[in-house]
């Protein structure tokens, strides 16, 4: 039995999908702004064998519920955010084994001082960390960057893999193996003869020049992705190494996984070249009954207003203007897509309330809650990972450090004792702890494959 | 008597303004991707006392010399680089109190997620943080952000005006004072009343919305700058708060202080509202003997290629194509200016040859070596700010940590003992430590009188 992977699931931010328990008097999310925090973090997370912090992004604000940011600001709905690049040296520094997977927007920045970001961020992790590739999705961020309009969702994909094209030829290529001589001796730093000017002409970018980074431990970051739409799905074949869904029943999370290993494949790649953690909010204590007092009391937290600008900001509805009693319709745009996917699909018979899909998402977001003791949580967690192929868990929080504090000590020995947990790190980078091969991108994944036009 | 500040000046790569000096047997500079170099580097300065790590950065190649970048990565000048803002987490947690004045060129990144990204350093340093504006000098960094050439330079200075009334109405405007309440018994982090959309509409930038993050302890970082020609000194004037300058003499660091002390007047400020920082480097021993022996070791390892690649980086001249013996000229085009005119215009009557100038670079960049004694080099320092009017040095190196074991451990006592040293940290933000007022701008300070315009 393969052993049940672990991602934390966070941003840099108070609360993150679990809006309103901010609230709650043990959580400490509002301390995101703190150095400490993250560190504190870290090391919990480390100590439990996890294999990521998975760091979320938006660079905009949930401004649809109620037409602006009120709601949004009121209950700290991801508002304020800060930069999640920058908290991760610092863990870096604190910390041995974990990896950082840290989501950045590549409609927002150009690729060229992007590379040289991840580079620096692999140099000072030793290799510890992975990109969750995103191409934007509020509104509000594209308006700020005085772009008129988002880019549309197809042409998005387009933009991206030439995105992932430079970076390609920038990490990959620009720097031979060997280059970097740091002979002392003979007074030569780097082989000249070793490093290449991209020459990239494209249709979005223009990258004449070399790579300013020398290779890192990974070279390209590990790769995440989240897409679900079919545009999506094929990108994520083609480029992801670690993918990340949200659904909130085996069924709909079965039929993700196998649309994704069935991507990999159309791709040219194997099927478990991709590592697959779904979203999950574990709420667990030492009996089943502390549990779902533990439970009741984060329910006590939440906050209709909070869930609806959540659900707002994912779907592009306004939900200030539906009656909490009208049923959620499929909707065909965007991350709206995914979200309302998630109830409409999930069971086709099964209509769902605005007021039912506020309270869903209240905790942990799209995912289910597991809630309960060690052996239940464990018992639900080897059933998800067995029946629908995934390999894991990208486990939202309903506080912190509770919430992971509470995962550590209940679930994470429960699960060695099943011999369904690792019970040490190996040594090497995020991708080699991974997959347990080399540090760099394997042969066959379209990073190594994409070359530099000599012509 | 005032006291002597000290600035360190670094940068995220192998070696800096000592190009060759990595061949030192004692130089770690080649250690700069590992965090745990910077960690160390960070406490060496803190426990001597020094105001600010300022962290130089360039996003291109020095391909000037030869016409490409060979030279420059035979001898590592300036290359490989990694980004300037990821070192500084991992050093705030393990300080308290040292600066960290980080170099970061506007015209590259939209102002939107630049102001985030300070922000979020201001919080994670508990407001410790500096920004170093640049506009920008290496044409191939141009290039590969696609741009078919650099913005000319007055041109640069229009768009940094307003990049700058970007960031104000963000950082100072978009959150007024009490409009963070994390009030968990009520339920509301922030009053929605008290955030503003800064509306912003201008020639270079559209940016409606509010800024994401909240106030961080000093809003603004406390802004630095380097300009020296008449544009730059205006742009300095209205905004910096502490200027940094090179030259061989104080002679011409006389004028450029004059010219900076006149541009804050001329601007509605105090000729003393910026704190002026001098590069200078310091090679010192128990004694003179042992002082001008370790400068001698020094020279040993800069190397003429090494420097040139520098120098024509600098000026936009190659000067593999020169005679080394043929005389510079004064050269009016953009940095190049700078470069030159701290040869040429330190004494009218001296012609420097190409080589004169490689020699004089090679060694600390442009600004002077002071070699000897502790007296020595404290009389030296003591005569160039008391005839200058210059505040404190910014204190290149020839190899790290040697050149600042050694500030710390004779230069600083020495000081010390003639009270013109500080003798212990204040509390505070940056901006508190430097001018001993308010953590954030003050009123005079343009980014105060900044509005939105709520037309």
């Amino acid at each position: 039995m393969k052993p049940i992977r672990f991602n934390a699931f966070v941003m840099n931010t108070v609360g993150h999908q679990s809006p309103g328990l901010w609230t709650h008097p043990e959580d400490r999310t509002a301390d995101y702004r703190h150095v400490e925090y993250w560190i504190e973090l870290a090391r919990l997370l480390e100590d439990a064998l996890f294999d990521s912090m998975f760091i979320a992004d938006v660079m905009g604000v949930y401004d649809v519920y109620g037409g602006g940011p009120d709601a949004a600001l009121r209950h700290a709905v991801q508002i304020p955010t800060n930069d999640p690049l920058l908290v991760i040296p610092a863990m870096a520094a604190a910390t041995r084994h974990l990896g950082f997977g840290v989501t950045f927007s590549l409609t927002y920045e150009h690729p060229y001082p992007f590379a040289r970001r991840m580079s620096t961020l692999d140099h000072l992790t030793k290799g510890r960390v992975g990109w969750n590739i995103v191409t934007g999705y509020l509104e509000s961020a594209a308006k700020n960057l005085g772009m008129p309009t988002q880019i549309g969702h197809d042409d998005r994909y387009d933009l991206a893999d030439e995105y992932l094209e430079v970076l390609y030829k920038l990490w990959e290529h620009s720097w031979e193996e060997g280059a970097v001589l740091r002979d002392k001796k003979n007074g030569v730093f780097t082989d000249p003869s070793k490093v290449h000017p991209i020459r990239h002409q494209g249709r979005h970018f223009t990258v004449p020049g070399i790579h300013l980074c020398e290779p890192s431990p990974q070279r390209t970051p590990v790769l995440f992705q989240a897409g679900t739409s079919p545009r999506g799905a094929a990108f994520a074949g083609r480029h992801a190494e670690c993918v990340f869904m949200s659904g909130p029943s085996k069924t709909i999370i079965k039929r993700y996984a196998n649309d994704t290993r069935g991507a990999l494949v159309n791709a040219g790649r194997r099927a478990d070249d991709a590592i697959i953690y779904a979203q999950a909010l574990v709420v667990t204590a030492a009996t089943s009954a502390e549990a779902k007092e533990k439970f009741d009391a984060y329910l006590r937290h939440t906050n209709t207003d909070a869930s609806l600008a959540l659900l707002a900001g994912w779907t592009g509805i306004d939900f200030s203007r539906c009656d909490p009693d009208s049923t959620l319709e499929y909707v065909e745009n965007d991350a709206g897509r995914t979200a309302l996917a998630s109830f409409t699909k999930s069971d086709p018979n099964r209509k769902w309330t605005v007021r039912e899909a506020a309270r869903f998402v209240a905790l942990g977001g799209r995912g289910p809650v597991f809630v309960g003791s060690p052996t239940e949580v464990a018992d639900e967690m080897e059933s998800w990972v067995d029946e629908t192929g995934i390999d894991g868990f990208n486990l939202a929080f309903a506080v912190i450090p509770g919430t992971f504090r509470d995962i550590a000590r209940y679930i994470v020995p429960e699960l060695k004792n099943r011999q369904r947990y690792r019970s040490a790190y190996t040594e090497g980078t995020l991708r080699e702890k991974l997959f347990g091969r080399g540090a760099g991108l394997p042969e066959n994944h379209i990073g190594r494959k994409t070359r530099i036009d000599w012509a």
